[in-house]
């Protein structure tokens, strides 16, 4: 069965010596027609056998839509009888990691994903290193090549793997962040990271694919999400299109979790956005034993109810080698609900007893033993790691008082939903992050996760043709509000680095005694 | 000075803290402003190298731009400082000849012209034969090339000869009749002479040249003319546009005569057309005699008042080698007001006396005796050129009155201008078409002569913006009639075939006793 995504079965007037319309034209009428529009461009490609493959079609074809910001695009015109697949492709252009997604364009199905490290890495791993690379002789083509031809090799292994050819391959959507996405069309990137932080591009527009070396089929197209500033990029708007923030009767907030925390809360009627260095402990890499998320790994911590023994849960159930951030925020919370830590996120000598050791003058707290240890030395958590721990949860309950409460003027209960999308936050216990007061003490149900949401958004504008419309009205609608970091931030960051904050009656969940 | 056309030159807004508006949306911005438009494309090429060069350049910038159905398209942007010329190339494609003219798109000057032969004659001289051909294997590339070859060729002559070079061009505009667009493009051709007669594309959009192997700059892009079918193609439209006939207060009247006669009649408010097989005695190749003028073909024929002899000019005043069409027109004017040829045309002995020779059975006219000939040859109109001529001239005059008073509902003198346009119709004498009852008997100060109206319509979509949108409106508003030969037709082509008509009361400028 079709759906009424970008393929579509149509069939065309017959012409008669009453009606002499060109082929061309007769397509584009049934075309109007099918999609109830005005504007559609046909391509030579199509036009240079339309005559007689018309007519061996008997006036019946299969099109493979896309559009611009202007018009439809008709991207190809195909056998109505052919049984070839017709796919997109969805990519989430990750500065550390990319992920291709097929999609089946009739049928809507998902039909292969393969996800791999964006070999830019090997340049620079952080995206200012990339940058700064690419603004030297050749860099700039050195790095698009890198990542264009690894998006190829993977397209091609995908393809391979489930049976398809590369030209089946017709449409290509892609979410990056705004560098990622600069680098990706081989344009000059070097003014995001210099102040006044100037983009190239806001909204590139539908490209043929060829242009970005694409090795798709020779008639595809390509798109990547827009942005609206150097740090509000493609893989967010391709997030609230994702989380459908957008189309909300009340108000609603997504948060990506990455290197830096990027907030989004609105509805329907309005979208405010903002980005803030919230998380950057977080992530695998700040903590001395912070890690990505691998076999081994502690994901999960909790307070034994009957001996008060923390307990630990790895992936994959390995021997633990070390913890993932939302193991961390379950230790941080563990740790204050058995209060082995005070309201300041500090060791309490008295309650941790044996757990603790001090090391070069720093105080650690030794989570596993190093006889239960996979690496042979105890996983630990040290003073320095929880205090900044504890300035990244406060950092992000702040941005989130600025944004709901201070800008939206909500409060937290107004929220109908709370997306955590990323996928660090998948994995987050909202519990815990309630109790560390990193997010505020709404029920736990009005929190959802969305997973790679820059990856979900795109596979929905390969599904649904009015997300392209949407994806520019996001764009054009979103206040992107600049986090001051003035006094009165200083202030609310303040009593948001106590467990679970100041002010505990915000944290009514937790039934703290004061 | 830079006129308002398709090159301007710009101010972009310089960024800021307060602004971060992406390059090209800035640019976009400042070119919605200048144009005061909406819609506005930005290439790939232009965004690579945005940042630096808006910066190197001070935020200015030269703007080629031109236009698709939907939207304005950047075509490239440019150093405001550079002084090299930026150009248009306005291409009449002839299926007999193809005529290039260049023009300065910042001064709207014409820089340079070159005419040559369609090299596709070489697989016929007819546009039927190159279509038949272009229906066999590689048939189409052939024709295909042969053309974009000989354009090319030619753009490179012509950009050489002027001190230009190929990447000066950032325009082509072309317009032809439907087949020779068709083969232009590249695209299947068979069905425009198969019945129905449905040409591949009416409307061909704007492509990059690169598409169509055109020999221009990297960026450029190619638009050719529109056509409203397969008998009424993109270079009549083009002849519109030049004539200004869609915009005339007043009606109006054009007709090219080329191997068919193409009128079109009308306003601003309406336009008729109709294309009719009336002028093939009209062009060299009918007449035994007849020929294409070059020098020493007879162009103009009149009667001495003294002598009552016919006297000849010729071409560059050599010795005369024979007749063109003008000077047919010229030649039936004079042997009917000298009484030579009666009212049916057939000549009269008495009158001619030693001018006519019997030869096979048939009466010639001797214009030119061998003695002055400049082929040793008498020049000589036989009784069957002059049945051919008079069928033409009946023909012309009949289509004419079916267009203008039975279909517009108009009388001749309601014409406010009457404009030949073609070649051949630059030539003929309105005061000789009007005595043989070819043109109609109005004022001759109404006729005007066009010259190659469809080079002038593709040299004015380079100069004038506004033009794009009148081609497309022209070709839609057009109201198309086919010609019935039916009884009515024959029974006013039988009146037509007198000279001037069996109704002379049409011709009271002739001062005819009858």
């Amino acid at each position: 069965m079709q759906h009424k995504g970008f393929v579509r079965t149509i069939s065309i007037v017959r012409p008669s010596l009453n009606d002499n319309t060109a082929d061309a034209q007769r397509l584009e009428q049934s075309l109007k027609k099918e999609l109830s529009i005005d504007n559609i461009l046909i391509p030579l490609s199509v036009l240079k056998k339309l005559p007689s493959n018309l007519r061996s079609w008997n006036f019946e074809a299969k099109a493979v839509l896309f559009k611009n910001r202007y018009s439809w695009i008709l991207v190809d015109l195909l056998d109505p009888a052919s049984d070839r697949i017709v796919l997109g492709a969805a990519i989430d252009i990750g500065s550390t990691r990319i992920v291709i997604s097929l999609v089946d364009l009739e049928t809507l199905q998902e039909t292969g994903e393969a996800g791999f490290d964006n070999p830019q890495a090997a340049i620079g791993p952080d995206i200012l290193t990339r940058i700064h690379y690419s603004n030297q002789d050749e860099g700039l083509t050195e790095l698009n090549s890198l990542v264009i031809n690894a998006v190829n090799l993977n397209i091609s292994k995908l393809c391979k793997e489930h049976g398809f050819k590369n030209e089946d391959i017709y449409i290509v959507t892609g979410a990056g962040n705004t560098a990622m996405t600069h680098l990706f069309l081989g344009i000059e990137s070097f003014e995001i990271i210099k102040e006044p932080y100037i983009p190239c591009v806001n909204i590139p527009d539908t490209l043929p694919a060829k242009s970005l070396n694409l090795d798709i089929n020779q008639n595809g197209v390509a798109f990547l999400f827009p942005n609206i500033g150097s740090y509000f990029g493609g893989d967010l708007i391709s997030g609230i299109l994702f989380s459908n923030l957008d189309q909300k009767e009340n108000p609603s907030l997504m948060v990506d979790v990455g290197t830096n925390a990027e907030i989004v809360v609105g509805s329907k009627e309005y979208l405010i956005a903002c980005a803030g260095a919230a998380g950057p402990a977080l992530e695998g890499g700040v903590s001395k034993m912070g890690m990505t998320a691998r076999p081994g790994v502690i994901d999960k911590v909790w307070v034994d109810p009957d001996t008060n023994d923390l307990k630990v849960h790895t992936i994959d159930e390995k021997k633990p080698v070390g913890i993932c951030g939302s193991g961390m925020i379950d230790l941080a919370a563990s740790l204050f609900l058995s209060k082995r830590i005070d309201i300041r996120g500090k060791f309490l000598k008295q309650n941790c007893k044996k757990e603790l050791m001090e090391k070069d003058s720093i105080m650690e707290f030794i989570l596993v033993d190093k006889n239960d240890s996979g690496t042979g030395q105890p996983i630990c958590l040290s003073q320095v790691d929880l205090n900044s721990l504890t300035s990244s949860k406060a950092a992000m309950y702040t941005i989130l008082e600025v944004i709901v409460c201070n800008t939206a003027g909500l409060n937290f209960k107004d929220l109908e939903k709370f997306y955590v999308a990323g996928t660090f936050g998948s994995f987050i216990n909202p519990v815990s992050a309630i109790s560390i007061g990193m997010l505020p003490d709404i029920p736990v149900e009005t929190f959802e996760v969305l997973g790679n949401s820059s990856l979900g958004g795109a596979k929905v504008l390969l599904k649904v043709p009015d997300a392209f419309e949407r994806v520019m009205k996001i764009r054009k609608s979103i206040t992107y509000i600049e986090l001051n970091v003035n006094q009165e931030f200083m202030n609310m960051f303040s009593g948001a680095k106590f467990y679970p904050h100041t002010d505990t009656s915000r944290f009514p969940s937790l039934q703290i005694s004061v």
